[in-house]
């Protein structure tokens, strides 16, 4: 059976979902997205997801088509049309298509919005199980990291990169400091224990998954530092991991090659780990 | 009567002319473009516009889908069936589309390709009587701007913002100096009569009008540097001009509310848009 997927208010099998070549998604990588993860065909953090799009929207002057609660109307049809139990689901909404190509664009134009189910294995990954080996990658994106736009090249050649040198992901690092893994934020454990992850600002995403995990982290009595580090920092460190929608937390185990640690997943990120799944499960 | 727009083979009306919502152009800007005017029906600076496209290419793993002759053909297909005259030719290509969403891609997918014309008063532009106003904006764009990709969503909101302030386009500054206008290459003649533009490297567009009149200019006798300039500096120029596949050269009358030299364009900016445009008709 072909996925069925949602495109301008309309739910079409995934052969027949297209958009116009003068949508300014695709002219101009104008358009923001959120990919919210689905546990036992139910949306995780989702609330956060629709947050941030609406602040994403207001940050660039895209107007939101509708209110969060018909997004997530929407995407429940989708995973119930699609028989979804584990996976994602990603939604893109693009400042919309006038017809032509223009780099200005009127305020009022109506939104394009996409949205699709993808259907993974989040829980038993074996990326859990043996953790990611990244390498060091230069950040050369945008400076509005916050804003999560489909300006994703970047992220593509530094992932493609990686996958050529052997490893799963990269760290990408600016002025000799660790910004977040190619679509995750990242963090170390120190030898004493303390769990560092950069502060937010405009150079790295916001992440729902991080914000969850920064709670649940004060109740395992392990310290926070929010603050810059150096790939040789976590090179150094006992443990180091990180943290998206779709992998919740995934221990890093080597760094350059370099092992992380003694090598294996980090007791620490398994902890969060398992707690993340397991509050995610009890509110979702 | 409708446009008739190239996609992946087909000649078709711009209103039927769509992509898959998976081709990585929508959903990663994982694409390049050129656009070519056209005069008199027909194609100006066309090689040079084509062979930076194989360069775009080249620098990001993208397939080129045909030789350069065979675009060409497209490009005098459509002039042909839009009967244009006068505008310009914008042709994208993207990575293409594996049926579903991942950063990572094989190295071998069939790319997207996608053409269409715009029809535009190249020549008698109002923009070139009156000059163009721009105000200087902070330049957050990725790092590697030689490559002509679509991750167009800063140069988009540069240029609302400069609108917004009742100005035509933006001239952008890094660590204090200028890099290029909003989809322009800058370009200021100091008191003294030379000309000052910004050398090649990764923070530019290599742009084939720059390149032309780099070439024209020396048969002048107005003395060329290529260095950097802050836009304190393009605020007390002589002139100050822009160059672009279709506008040629604008001059610029006023950065930030403040006229430049006395506020008319410049003579030297008109006498080289008068060399281009003739040797423009004269060789294609």
């Amino acid at each position: 059976m072909e996925r069925i997927v949602y495109v301008n208010g309309a739910y079409v099998p995934e052969s027949e979902a297209k958009v116009s070549i003068f949508d300014r998604g695709f002219l101009f990588a104008d358009a923001v997205y959120e990919v919210t993860s689905v546990l036992d065909g139910k949306l995780i953090d989702n609330a956060g997801h629709l947050a941030r799009l609406e602040r994403s929207c207001r940050e660039l002057g895209i107007k939101m088509p509708t209110t969060a609660e018909q997004l997530t109307s929407i995407q429940q049809t989708l995973i119930e049309k699609n028989h979804l139990v584990e996976g994602g689901i990603y939604l893109q909404l693009t400042r919309g298509n006038e017809g032509d190509r223009d780099f200005s664009y009127q305020d009022a134009i109506e939104p394009t919005l996409v949205l699709f189910t993808q259907a993974k294995q989040l829980v038993d990954s074996p990326k859990v199980k043996h953790g990611i080996k990244v390498i060091s990658f230069g950040d050369i994106r945008w400076k509005r990291r916050d804003i999560k736009t489909t300006s994703l090249l970047p992220a593509c050649l530094a992932k493609h990169a990686a996958h050529a040198a052997g490893a799963d992901d990269v760290w990408l690092i600016e002025d000799g400091y660790v910004t977040e893994g190619g679509s995750s934020n990242a963090y170390i454990v120190t030898q004493e224990g303390t769990l560092v992850t950069r502060p937010l600002s405009h150079d790295i995403l916001h992440g729902i998954t991080r914000a969850a995990l920064m709670k649940l982290v004060q109740d395992t009595g392990v310290a926070i530092e929010e603050r810059l580090f150096t790939i040789e920092e976590a090179m150094q460190a006992k443990e180091a991991f990180i943290s998206s929608a779709t992998t919740f937390v995934w221990p890093v185990v080597a760094i350059d090659d370099q092992p992380v640690g003694d090598g294996q997943p980090g007791s620490i990120a398994l902890q969060l780990r398992d707690i993340y799944i397991q509050t995610a499960r009890a509110h979702s």
